[in-house]
């Protein structure tokens, strides 16, 4: 099944100028729920013209560092040898962005990088998963877009601006319940172009591996998104770019950098 | 004015079991307000005996790392010159913990260490904050406690399970809006014993300074905490230490450690 979160209208008091609404894809249709996965309220509207938002309101983001072995190769970070336990970092709900939508290059950075990544969005409450139950608590499968000012990593004591900033994590364009993420393929494209090409075998530490990982440390709560690490291929963006990233099974979240 | 958030019953359905609500105090009594800084609901409850509970609501959590000099000293992290900006990192609302709470020291560290700060906590949304504005998007001032797995910070890529793990913030007693932030004592207590004794004058980077800075890159949400920097002083605790973090103006945030 394919899950959306879509903006409607402001209320009646215009109080709220964006509402988001969740619904079920069918065809060309758009049934909305009660809340994320709920159940449907009897109201539709068409899948065409719809602004879809990004899928998730997440307490946080957790995001897998450093994951694929290729991707570790190209940016020199293998001399130390490979990661015994995976990675993570955090970005909040600011840093979420939209299918379809614009993000600026910052002013602050020479080297803003596009890094294509297989997302997941956490469906209940989980502390302490095990591999046995790990997978159920996801709700659903997207693509993100982890934004990174590349130059910024190291000149910063933490990744904060360089991947946390307001809209450096675009997420979309829908969740796909019904999915075996153990190897799909993960592609990123800029302006039409194929610069990423992996799939998720290649992690060094899978789906099932990252949220036990995390789950050790973090209580994830419905909502929560969790970025899995990006394969080999990333690079450096400018304004007018359009970029692309394709998740097997899942679809296409485009973004363009202006 | 001094502003808490308290716990209060399950509802008759009993589906949630911890209902927070706001209020204001004065003298011994809580006058319960709509919502954070919301005005008075008419209803009122005894501060004696009250469950006090972490006095924020964040969608993020950020924080100041190295922005005491005796601190970055006593750390050995003077090094490579002093912070020319400041040193930022995120924890998410899933470390919140509450006065008089309990931490459990995690088998996964063998380091656990206390840094009392003072905290603040988000009144508007903000976004490119200016020296002449940044102190109006405060709602006020509180203690917190930014616990930390010291030897984690250093084999780890970034600093998440270090810093973010569940109950890694406790943060308290209450909101104090009427404070001057600029020259406030700041003191760590283990067991009785003074350990940390700073003044918010000592920061490499004062609150307008942080706010200005962080501003530019992530907007700041209505309930969203920024902790300042931990003075010289830090160390260990172990099971059974009793930690209390005094910000003068505010009062005494107290935690157990287990």
């Amino acid at each position: 099944m394919r899950i959306v979160r879509i903006q409607t209208d402001a209320d009646a008091q215009g109080n709220q100028p964006v509402l988001a609404q969740w619904g079920q894809v069918e065809a060309d249709t758009i049934y909305l729920t009660h809340g994320m996965g709920g159940a449907r309220t009897g109201q539709s509207v068409p899948l065409a013209g719809a602004a879809l938002l990004a899928p998730a309101e997440p307490t946080k983001i957790v995001c897998v560092g450093r994951n694929y072995l290729d991707h570790i190769r190209e940016l020199g970070n293998d001399k130390a040898g490979l990661p015994t336990e995976p990675g993570i970092f955090l970005k909040g709900p600011n840093a979420l962005a939209e299918e379809g939508g614009t993000v600026k290059k910052p002013d602050w950075t020479e080297s803003f990088h596009f890094e294509g990544e297989l997302a997941l969005v956490i469906g209940q409450r989980s502390r302490d998963l095990t591999p046995e139950n790990a997978l159920d608590a996801v709700l659903g499968y997207t693509c993100g877009l982890d934004l990174t000012a590349r130059d910024r990593q190291k000149t910063d004591l933490q990744w904060f601006r360089a991947k946390a900033a307001d809209r450096f994590c675009p997420l979309g364009p829908w969740l796909e319940t019904d999915l075996n993420p153990a190897d799909l393929r993960v592609q990123t494209r800029v302006n039409g172009q194929t610069r990423q090409d992996g799939r998720t075998s290649q992690m060094i530490f899978d789906v099932v591996q990252i949220l036990t990982y995390i789950t050790q440390f973090v209580t994830l709560e419905p909502g929560d998104v969790v970025l899995t690490g990006t394969p080999e291929g990333v690079g450096p963006v400018e304004p007018g770019d359009r970029v692309e990233v394709e998740v097997e099974g899942v679809g296409i979240l485009t973004t363009l950098i202006s």
